[in-house]
């Protein structure tokens, strides 16, 4: 039944529901003294936050971030932290009308089936307002991984819709609110979101992860692998359908002489594998891609049943991005922070056993 | 440490090497009563078993499973089942001129680093032959879903190299040695796994595996979603680099409009999600994709450092399969099955609570 | 590392600490639909609220209990449970001399020695306020083992010193602020009280918890088993030194011939077994006994180090119970619920398929 | 379900049965690059094999340990170590009269309503030969513990009955068959067991821990402390019914000054703590103590129901021990290995971090 923890060494429980009181989580296993301040979780949740920018959601949240325990002189303790964010512009009403109604593409048939009664309130639980806690979670190993190994994480769009943006501009990707690493591409980004609106749709988009400083020999086969473990974790997040290691998909129509990377005295010569081998890390770049669907809640009608299977129109109202994709790459980052941070501390013994 | 466990409810926990004594697993949280055979294991096994034709690896191994433990009478017992299949076509001697090299495209560098230490006889743990409890263990999973929920799991070869394999005669899948769907294919097949053979190469592929009779409501949001535990489980075998669910990265370029299955009075009119809403189950077919690899056992030299890192050259000896998607199909049912159980059972208070 | 976590399907996660800004928990795996209020939570606190008699610490706490989540129209929705309580009553400056010193009998040194750094206001994480919310998330499952099984937790006072209450009047406990069962004890009760506030001592305690209408079943052989998990539960509150199931340590003068518990027709004629056999529930009360060792926290001066050696005399200050026998014993109750809800929630496939 | 795994970092799973084909176990967590041999296995077994003396059953296994996995060289690689024994001496037959028949005292009833069906082979899972691999489990960790801290931990017969073996002259535990300190009482405790076997009784035992060496800081409050785990893994061996820590039950007439242990430049100048503060370690010896049911397998006759619910008159056969905690001993000292084993490497970034 339980399902919303994360993590063995490090972990990540949270709670919360789209139009509660709150959103919350426990971070557990973090060690101690190690400064973290209100302001390193804030920045992050900042670069999520709903209502920052006009190609996302219009609901407005301050996301205000509290730390509750686990902390003292500015240091952390070992024991849990608790983290809490209140939410304050839940327009509940926006959705009584909405309350019997499975809307198509979303988790209202499928929380009504398995429990029996939902909180049709914004999506509940199911609704992305709950990842505000793992862009929490994710800021506090963001910087264990910063200070202790220089890790650094770097998620961007990379296509959205039939746009590539396959230039590696990465200081450029926090500079728009695209998150896009190509200055060229900013005016079709735009000019397509505001096609978008007025269609009253939505789009689909890729997102590339790139982390750099990863130690080598994290991992733990053959279940607790790597690449299963940020598998797992990306895709638990809403709205993910697909995941690529390396070279992904690619593989398929490779050659072994091709995609094995060959080594010599300088390390690895290529990188098809995306930096790792039998699920351990082997300490060149982690590179990972997701696909996010195009979000369900649309202002264009479809059909649907309601919960008593009477067939009705319907229209999502609510405030909702045009492209999931963009506020998705924070949380992409937080998502392999946490499972990195999981993974060295499993690793522990062996990093000092060298 | 400890990462050769999955599942929580059912819980399968593997061991063995490839040129070690035996492999075996444990399977904890079977129910009881349930009848099962060593034939029920073994039509599996054979199914994956090397040297079963001559598109696959030619070590021979009969891969004969005892069952130790777990049954009284034919029936399951609930106790865990303790299962076993020696090694017995080990020619560790091949490997005796690779234990100071490694194998580009393998886990010998990570092993190394990460260990210390290695079984380099065949890849030790890292091998493919690690598989066998996997397919043992689903095979158990599988006769219950079937006789239970009559859940049917299928996966076939969709594509190797740039053969496609889209026609969906699923009959003639257990039919021919590729696990392919389509009559038309098999000479094109053939050929290129031929081709291969004599360039001492290899080549990717592209899996797909189908879940029919899911029963609606599997699967614990946030983390513990079913789209996630199915991606960690596919991604946990060796070679997977990627993993679609429902449009997969078709979704990049769709619209929300589009993406959405609607429903009506006879249920969901399409299917893009792939069969699972908000990380539970819909009740449809469940649809994934997965990318193998190319083999980076392949007797063409390439170049490589030894662990004291001198550059050398290396040629993989040994007896491998010049496409390991081939005789990974059974494999991923296999993980599905396990996944699937494990949730069956996690959701049983809802199952029976309706 | 992370430690604060109970439970597989019930999980109950949490934190806070004495001096903190708020206590509060995750419970996840609750089941839908299950009617619960604040109100709920608020009476069990309130029998282990600090400050509610002079027999007990006079720190005087709310612990005003607020439900973030999970819940909507008054029913849990089966998301998880956000569960907060503010600290209100605390006197940090009481241990700004203390901060170097380690108190003996108390976790000073040893969370010292583990984190390297600690918050010493009040012990930090190693107060026994940390149990607030064992007992907030035991009256949630306590809700639900009662409507749904009618299961009766009852823990009280068996002795205190050399004090034994072993009259067996339920009733009375919850009418007495010594949660004693024996109405002719409480003169000698509250005299021991009395002199130990003089002396300035404290005393150690014996609980007793009974457990009625439990179903036969629960346990998962061999190593989750009710009895292990139920000693893992008690072991786990402060200053508990000591678990017995049934007849405890008196079986090492029993005879097999008396022990075994033997049965007719209208079932166990005896219960030396405690209502486990073999781990698992035979259907019949569950009893179980726990000693409480007297509290560290007195203000008699004592020898001890500080934290860098050097030797010192020691008051402990602050305000604290001469007998934490007392307020355990809600705690005690709670963790037998916890325990118990996890086990039915592991248990529900044999359950349903009987 | 499941439930025969335990261990979080150094995880131990185990399956069989007392007439099945073998009993085996899977370590997983171990460490690479630590010597193990079948001997170091071995010699632990055969300290509580049946049939080494006449103390206790005459079942006669050999109980053979094969090391399937994990090992490579004569070393550990840090894969998952399979371990097997095989039954050889089970004679069945002495079971089918007991088929339908409850034995009081025994797992019969309790597994036949949990599992609606159950191997009644020698009591099947329940049966205390599911302890050889804990034995064989223990023994790893053992080695480990040894070599790399120094850990020495050791388990005596403490009593008897009324016989108390409060000498601590521990060289000669291993020295006779009861493991007892103390050689004045060996007499008593045969002549104790010739009675018992005369009357077709059993008795009961108390066994004392100690453990030597325990490097401060291992536990993770506040659920999965130490202490709590140490309780848990103990009472999960059959026949266990209490637990101490330290002073016990003692604690209850004890005072506060008493009891705290005070500090001076030299330590702990007592140990009433049994060696754990706030359930972490303090460096002091660990101090426990459990109390053995005795067992129910008697050749006497009572009162007990088939499982239609008819009253009958029973006589257990088999081979069966007088007093359980004999062999019992290095089953404690087993779990006791285990779980120090998982706590030190749980705990091993604040080792190394120090």
């Amino acid at each position: 039944m339980a399902g919303n923890s994360i993590g063995q060494s490090f972990r990540v429980t949270t709670f919360g529901e789209s139009h509660g009181e709150a959103l919350g989580c426990i971070i557990d296993g973090m060690p101690s003294g190690i400064p973290i301040t209100e302001d390193d979780i804030q920045s992050e949740l900042n670069r999520r936050r709903p209502g920052s920018s006009h190609y996302t959601t219009k609901r407005r949240e301050l996301d205000k971030i509290k730390i509750l325990s686990g902390m003292f002189q500015g240091k952390t303790t070992g024991t849990p932290i608790g983290l809490l964010v209140k939410n304050e512009d839940h327009r509940s009403q926006d959705y009584n009308q909405i309350k019997d109604l499975f809307r198509p593409g979303h988790a209202d048939y499928t929380y009504q089936k398995k429990y029996g009664f939902r909180d049709y309130r914004g999506g509940g639980r199911s609704s992305a307002r709950e990842t505000v806690m793992r862009v929490a979670a994710g800021a506090i190993a963001k910087k264990f991984l910063k200070i202790k190994y220089n890790i650094q994480i770097c998620a961007y769009l990379s296509q959205m819709g039939d746009i590539v943006c396959d230039s590696k501009n990465l200081d450029f990707i926090d500079k728009n609110p695209f998150f896009c690493p190509d200055p060229d591409k900013l005016d079709s980004l735009d000019l397509l979101i505001r096609t978008l609106k007025k269609e009253k749709d939505s789009i689909g988009a890729k997102i590339r992860i790139l982390v750099k400083n990863v130690p080598v020999g994290l991992g733990e086969p053959v279940f607790d692998r790597l690449d299963a473990d940020l598998a797992h974790a990306l895709m638990s997040i809403n709205a993910v359908k697909a995941i690529e290691v390396g070279d992904g998909f690619a593989v398929i129509n490779q050659k072994g002489s091709f995609h094995r990377d060959e080594i010599d005295k300088n390390g690895f010569k290529t990188n098809h594998s995306g930096g790792m081998l039998g699920g351990i890390s082997t300490g060149q770049e982690i590179i990972l891609n997701i696909a996010m669907k195009p979000t369900s809640s649309i202002q264009k009608p479809c059909n649907t049943i309601d919960r008593f299977g009477n067939e009705v129109k319907i229209i999502t109202k609510g405030r909702h991005d045009p492209c999931v994709g963009i506020r998705a790459i924070p949380i992409a980052e937080s998502m392999v922070a946490i499972v990195l941070m999981d993974h060295i501390l499993r690793n522990y013994y062996y990093h000092e056993n060298k």
